[in-house]
C-alpha cells in the first residue's frame, strides 16, 4: 500500500550520490509492501545551473504540497563568487523558511564501532548520546533589516537583526521538552542573556514555559560560550540542548565532530503539527556537499540513510521500520564495514554502494 | 624608576585572590627598580554593592585617563537577577566601549606539562598555539536597536543588531596580519558570509586588506561552524584566526578548552596607538569569577599573571621581564606544583599563594 509522499532534492556534490542509496531502501521497502511515491527536483548549484536559481517556486510550491523532503546537500567552489540571494545556501534557508520548519533537531550519538574515531579521549564520548535542538526559521538568519550600504566616506556599513518573539522561543522549546521527556529527562537552555536581549527573552520564555507545563523536566541555562566549553569538557552531562538559529549552527557542528561520526550524522527540521497530527518536515545528511569527494563514489551513505529512518519514524511512524534500518547499520559497521571517511585499520574498505550492498544485505 | 601606572580592578569572586598575586611580582619588580604606581577601584558585583552601578563615571574617567587596566573578573549568583543594566558584565562591557579596546588577543596554548589534560588527544594538542584575535567593541553586543518590546497580544518581541563598518573590521583585520608576521604568518578569517550581510562585508574587507597591505601573509576564509569543527577536528592547522565579538566569544572559549589549561590563559583587550605609538589596553585572566571556589584561596593565579607578563609586553615593552614571567611560571610547573585545578597524581598540590611563592621564588 502506498504509505505517502516524498520529495527528492539531492543538490550538489555527494548529495545526488548517498541519495541514491536512499532509493534502495525504499525499493526494499516496496518490496515488503511499503510504497512511497517518489519526485525529485532540483536544488542549490544545480538549480542554479539549470533555472538561474538556487530554488524554483515551482519546486518550492512541489515541496509545500507533499510536505516531505528528504535533502542532499548543496554548495560548491563553483559558486562561491555568486551573490548572495544566488548563493547554493539560499535555496536551503527558502525551504526553511517557507515550509516553517522551525525545530531541527540534530542527534551527535556515538557509534560504539567509531568511538576511537573522536579526537576526544574516548571514555568522554563512549555511549555519548547528545540531542542538539535548534531553532531553525527565526533570529539572525532572516531577521530585518539586513544589507549593506554604501557610506558617504566610500566606507560600507553591513547589517543584520537577531530577532525572536515569545511563541517562535516557546513553540521550538516545546518540542525540546517533549524530547526530554522520551530521553533523560534534562533541557539545557543556551543563550546569551548577559549580552544579548533575545537571550534574556530566550531565558525567561523557557523558564515560564518549563514552570507552567513542564515541571517534571529539569531545566538548565547556559551560556553559549560556556556551552562550547562544557561540550569538549564533560559532552556527556547534556541531554537536550535547545538553542537559537545561529548557536545551534555552531553547537551543533561542533558536537558533531566530538562524535567522531561526522559523515554518520542525521537531522530532521520539522514543522508545527497539523489537525490530523502530521508535521511537514525535511531531513538531510549533516555533512555538506563535500566537493572534494564528490564524483568518486567513496562518499559515506549512512548520514543520509540514518536521515532516511528519521523520516519514517517522525513522518510516517514507522518506527519498527526506522529501527530495522539502524539496527542494519549499526551491525554492517560491527562486521567491519567502512567508507573512506571512517577507515581503520583491519576494517573493509567499501565505496558508496558497497555499503549500500552491505545495509541491503543486512536487512 | 617609575615606568607607568596601573588601575587594578580585581572584581569579583577569585578575581581578588588571584590579584594579590600580581601585586607581589610588581613588588619583585620594584625591588629591581622597575616600579609601577598602583591605584585600585571597584567593578562588578563589587561596584554595585557600594555604588549601585557596576561602574562608576569616575572608575571609567580614571580608567580612560591611567590606560592600563588590570582586571580580575566579574559575576556570581548573588547578581543574577539584576536587571540587564545593572549586571556585572556591563561593567565590562563599559570598560571595552569606552577605552575602545576593539582587539582581543586571546591565546590559547598548551603548556607542555599539562598536555594530559586535555580532553582531546595528547598527539592533537602538544605543542598548541592559536591565537584568537577577537573584535571587542562591534558587533551585536553593541548594535543598535535593541531591547524587548510589548505587543498587543501580550507577546514579547527582543531585537539586537550586529553592525559592522569596513574601518572596524579592517583594524582588527590589521592586528591580525601583524600578529601573523610575527608568528607563522598564516590569518583564519572566520564569519557566516553564506548567511550574514555582516559576514559578507568582513569576508571582502579582511581580503581586499591582505592583497592590499600584507600579500606576504596566507589568508583563508572559514565559516563559523566549521571552524568551531576544526578547532575540534585538528586545532593545530591555525596560527591567527580573526573573527567577530560574538563568534570570537564561543570560538575562544572552546579553543581555550581544548588546551586544558583553562585556569592558565590571558587575555589582552588592546586600542589604537596614539601618536606615541601608546595603546590603551585591559589585561584579563580568561577564567570567570568562578564563585564556587571564590574565598577558599585554592584559585589559580596563573591565568593572572600571564596576564600580567602581556601587559608588560604590550604595554610597557618589558618583553625580556614578561619573558622571565613567562619562563617562571613554566619552570614550577615543570617542577610539579599544582593549584586545585590542574591537581595531577604525583604533584605538589599549593594554594593561590603557594602557587605565588613558588613562582617568586623561582624568579
Ligand atoms: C549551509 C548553511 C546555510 C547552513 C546553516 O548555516 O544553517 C549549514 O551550515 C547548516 O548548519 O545547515
Ligand atoms: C562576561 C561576558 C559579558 C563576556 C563576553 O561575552 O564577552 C565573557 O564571556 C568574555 O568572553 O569575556
Amino acid at each position: 500500500a502506498q504509505v505517502g509522499r516524498i520529495l527528492f532534492l539531492p543538490g550538489d556534490g555527494i548529495g545526488a550520490e548517498v541519495m541514491t542509496e536512499v532509493r534502495r531502501v525504499i525499493g526494499w521497502l516496496a518490496r515488503r509492501g511499503i510504497e512511497f511515491a517518489v519526485e525529485e527536483d532540483l536544488v542549490g548549484g544545480a538549480a542554479y545551473d539549470v533555472h538561474g536559481v538556487p530554488l524554483t517556486d515551482a519546486t518550492m510550491a512541489k515541496a509545500n504540497e507533499i510536505g516531505t523532503v528528504m535533502f542532499g546537500a548543496v554548495g560548491g567552489p563553483k559558486y562561491d563568487d555568486l551573490p548572495f540571494a544566488l548563493k547554493p545556501e539560499r535555496g536551503l534557508l527558502r525551504l526553511r523558511k517557507e515550509m516553517d520548519l522551525f525545530a531541527n533537531l540534530r542527534p551527535a550519538i556515538v557509534f560504539p564501532a567509531l568511538a576511537g574515531a573522536s579526537s576526544l579521549k574516548p571514555e568522554l564520548v563512549e555511549g555519548l548520546d547528545v540531542m542538539i535542538l535548534r531553532e531553525l526559521t527565526g533570529g539572525v538568519y532572516f531577521g530585518e533589516p539586513r544589507g549593506i550600504t554604501e557610506l558617504a566616506d566610500g566606507q560600507k556599513r553591513a547589517v543584520d537583526t537577531q530577532v525572536y518573539t515569545t511563541s517562535e522561543i516557546e513553540r521550538v522549546a516545546r518540542v525540546g521538552f517533549e524530547l526530554a521527556r522520551k530521553r533523560r529527562n534534562k533541557v539545557h537552555s543556551v543563550e546569551k542573556a548577559n549580552v544579548m536581549h533575545t537571550g534574556v527573552l530566550w531565558r525567561q520564555t523557557v523558564q515560564a514555559l518549563r514552570d507552567r507545563d513542564y515541571p517534571d523536566v529539569e531545566l538548565e541555562h547556559m551560556y553559549a560560550d560556556n556551552c562550547a566549553m562544557q561540550l569538549v569538557r564533560r559532552p556527556k552531562q547534556f541531554d537536550v540542548i535547545v538553542t537559537d538559529n545561529l548557536f545551534g549552527d555552531l553547537l551543533s557542528d561542533c558536537a558533531a565532530m566530538l562524535t567522531g561520526s561526522l559523515g554518520m550524522l542525521p537531522s530532521a527540521s520539522l514543522g508545527a503539527a497539523d489537525a490530523n497530527g502530521r508535521r511537514k518536515a525535511m531531513y538531510e545528511p549533516v555533512h555538506g556537499s563535500a566537493p572534494d569527494i564528490a564524483g568518486q563514489g567513496i562518499a559515506n551513505p549512512i548520514a543520509c540513510l540514518m536521515s532516511f529512518a528519521m523520516l519514517l519514524r517522525y513522518s510516517f511512524d514507522l518506527g519498527a521500520e526506522a529501527d530495522r534500518l539502524e539496527k542494519a547499520i549499526s551491525n554492517v559497521l560491527d562486521q567491519g564495514y567502512r567508507t573512506a571517511d571512517i577507515a581503520q585499520d583491519g576494517c573493509t574498505r567499501v565505496s558508496t554502494s558497497g555499503m549500500g550492498d552491505a545495509i541491503l544485505k543486512e536487512l
